[in-house]
């Protein structure tokens, strides 16, 4: 296991020791993780992480040769040094699962600790469960354009290093993938890989024919044949008919036909006429290069006659939107024994945090199962007792609705309690399950690609005071 | 060392398989890496990721429990599996130095190996060398933007997982930044690291004067106090400027301020004349928060007092072009003995490859030491001997010039010959010296952020009539 404790901002480091300084030891902290509303681009997001957030936790030590690199840069005191060399994770720490459906200003994971430990933490839990979050948010919005085709991650030689290729695979099998062409991700989370052949393989034999006759001779069960090296319709297309009838005769059908290149829409249809024309009609279209949702929409609206989706560069780099922008906020101090909320001010409202040791409610109505809204509401607020509930837009306050025949749910679940691991990792599998069943409990309005319907995500009673009554305080 | 030899597609190693039953195992080829222009938004890139790729082709091997793994699922050959138990890199490798200005088409690594090893390394030398290129040159960018004013890497939180972060830092110092908040890539990579607090730091003490008082206590001779946590006008300067002499009463000079959010035109202008009215005209103003080269431009052309930039989010996802879109395209093919050029055609005239065994020049004006064009050749041309020599743009030939009073240079050096490695790895001080001297040799004009002026990248005779050739003789 990769021991990415140094991987963190100096910030955290020189806050550390200014707090050990300072007696601050064992004074203990709430942080949130959440994400902010980004312009319309999602309406929702698909949690995950938490496995590679909990191993770091789990793994964080600070080695000698760690100890002697900080203190080769003369800013820190031994007594800080002394504290880095027996440093281990003590405090709570509650989190969604992954492959839950989450909302912008929803804590996705609360840290409960001393104010040291949980202040180193901040970079590294932002960075894994940002990337993952995005990526699994990305392959989720794909999804909902395949409308139940098969999809595939393609996008390992384009990710942003090896662990946004490796972790960028794993975030989109929790998206709702059914594969990927990355061998190490599908080793290391027991995942179907796929994959066939490249351009290379036809420029290496003598002509395209002999190259897709070589193909099927070593996987004629696998016989999926890239058409578009040279001239898609005039020579790639007959050239497979050609193998897929020798492979019949051997009494095997095909699995397809690749296309990389050119006008997607056209090829696919008359691709499609070709096969079909040929006695091919089970051979499937694959379709590769530079796709992303917004083209699948658009190949569908032309009717585009593709079977599986490879998607590469733009899921795994979220392309149109490669950071989902997590922050990592102050919402509790303890003072004396007791928490008291904090708040972040900022003259932009929307960047004004929700103060207080919260937890985060999602009501479903009883009749349909399908999530009704969510409340970010105070830890100790009791709002799942099945009496109505009256929730209000927080901006607008006017906006009022009231819960009735309701089943509340709350998001956030124990991962550690006293620096000891309490949470049952699912396998990746699972979390895939999971998140199409919790998905499916969302009315597609709100899953709809362009202009979703807003799900309701308001504040508690409880919370809302507390908000107004601190920003009615504000110090400086 | 991380072994990384499983990331890979899936279809590199079904491809590999195809190769050893067709009796190719022997057989060499040589495949370029290069990226293609995109839009108009890189006018020049900056080669950066050698090291990691080194560190990959070095470590390559198949450990038992991938052998196992590539076993279960059941689509290869025992031949293969055997194969791979012992396979290990012996082929050639030519690449450009990390920190060396590059263009699109030009190759940047050339690999030239047996076709089965070449194969293999396709995937994972694209995720790397086209991850550092990416955000070196992004940087490179906004170090142009600030037009000599100090930059800070701060983007660790907002990365696309680990490694993203790691090694973005790295190239980022490539580029031309001048440190990083990620004590990882400092201690790995020997970097300056830099950072102070954050706005936690202020809410966790009972008022922002107590905060500021408590952090130059600890960092006095670091003292940089982040202002805008709640009122950066009305209480984080004037705050700061009350610390700033309580230190100065103690015969210390503040390092500055830092403003994360806001109107950083107006605000810094604003600061910087509160500190110079309070006697502090050397305390420095950093600026963070989304910030790009364009917002640099922009900023500058406004009068902001900005002395430092932290650049986070939009460098290290380089935000605007998340992808080089880096290509491993075959180049030539051994057969009987002697390689044959390949060609890879498209119908989109860009997308066509050059063939061949190629190199790269450079020819630099000997009277100003600045580059005057580049020449993609033939390996076997000979074109730096000093004779004037005619270059002509490949898509209107008609647009010649004569290079006369020239010294040439080739970009390509070797990395490995035979498996071995023959090239000594800079540190990464040395590379970003190197590429601050290599940038010196372009006029301003390529190197303007709007609208640049069109380096020369031209193709020699000898390749232009090869690929021309090949295009009158395409086949399928």
């Amino acid at each position: 296991m990769r021991n990415l404790t140094m991987m963190t901002d100096l910030y955290e480091l020189t806050m550390m020791n200014g707090y050990l300084r300072h007696g601050m030891k064992d004074s203990r902290a709430c942080f949130d993780v959440f994400y902010r509303k980004q312009g319309d681009i999602t309406s929702y997001a698909i949690a995950a992480g938490l496995e590679q957030a909990v191993d770091y936790i789990t793994n964080l030590h600070f080695g000698e040769e760690d100890i002697a690199y900080l203190r080769s840069l003369k800013i820190f005191d031994e007594a800080f040094l002394d504290y880095l060399a027996s440093f281990r994770f003590t405090g709570d720490i509650a989190a969604v699962p992954e492959g839950t459906v989450i909302f912008p200003d929803e804590p996705i994971m609360r840290v409960t600790a001393p104010i040291m430990e949980a202040q180193l933490l901040e970079t590294a839990l932002l960075n894994i469960l940002g990337h993952q979050t995005l990526i699994a948010t990305k392959a989720s919005r794909i999804i909902q354009a395949a409308r139940g085709d098969r999809v595939l991650e393609f996008g390992l030689r384009r990710a942003q290093g090896p662990d946004a290729g490796i972790y960028g695979a794993r975030a989109a099998i929790i998206g709702g993938f059914q594969a990927t062409s990355n061998v190490l991700t599908g080793q290391m989370f027991d995942v179907p890989v796929g994959g066939t052949h490249a351009h290379s393989w036809v420029m290496s034999f003598p002509d395209e024919l002999t190259a897709f006759r070589a193909y099927a001779d070593v996987f004629p069960n696998q016989c999926l044949l890239l058409v578009d090296t040279y001239d898609t319709l005039g020579s790639g297309v007959p050239n497979a008919i050609t193998v897929f009838n020798e492979l019949r005769a051997r009494g095997i059908e095909p699995m397809g036909i690749r296309l990389d290149s050119g006008d997607l829409a056209f090829l696919s249809r008359q691709a499609r006429r070709m096969l079909d024309e040929a006695g091919f009609p089970n051979a499937k279209i694959f379709a590769s290069g530079d796709i992303d949702e917004e083209i699948i929409w658009d190949l569908k609206a032309q009717g585009a006659a593709i079977d599986v989706w490879g998607i590469g560069t733009k899921l795994i780099t979220s392309m149109d939107n490669p950071c989902l922008g997590a922050v990592y906020k102050l919402a509790a101090q303890e003072m004396n024994g007791v928490f008291e909320p904090r708040i972040k001010i900022s003259e932009n409202p929307a960047k004004v945090t929700n103060p207080g040791i919260k937890q985060v409610l999602r009501y479903y109505d009883r009749r349909t199962g399908k999530a009704l809204a969510d409340l970010i509401a105070l830890a100790d607020e009791n709002l799942s007792g099945g009496e109505p509930i009256e929730i209000f837009d927080p901006e607008h306050t006017w906006k009022r609705m009231t819960l009735c025949d309701y089943e509340a749910r709350s998001l956030l679940v124990p991962i550690f309690e006293k620096g000891e691991l309490v949470y049952d990792l699912p396998t990746l599998h699972d979390i895939a399950e999971y998140q199409k069943r919790d998905l499916d409990t969302f009315w597609d309005e709100y899953k709809r690609l362009h202009s979703p319907h807003r799900y309701k995500v308001d504040l508690s009673e409880g919370l809302y005071t507390l908000k107004s009554r601190l920003l009615g305080q504000r110090k400086a």
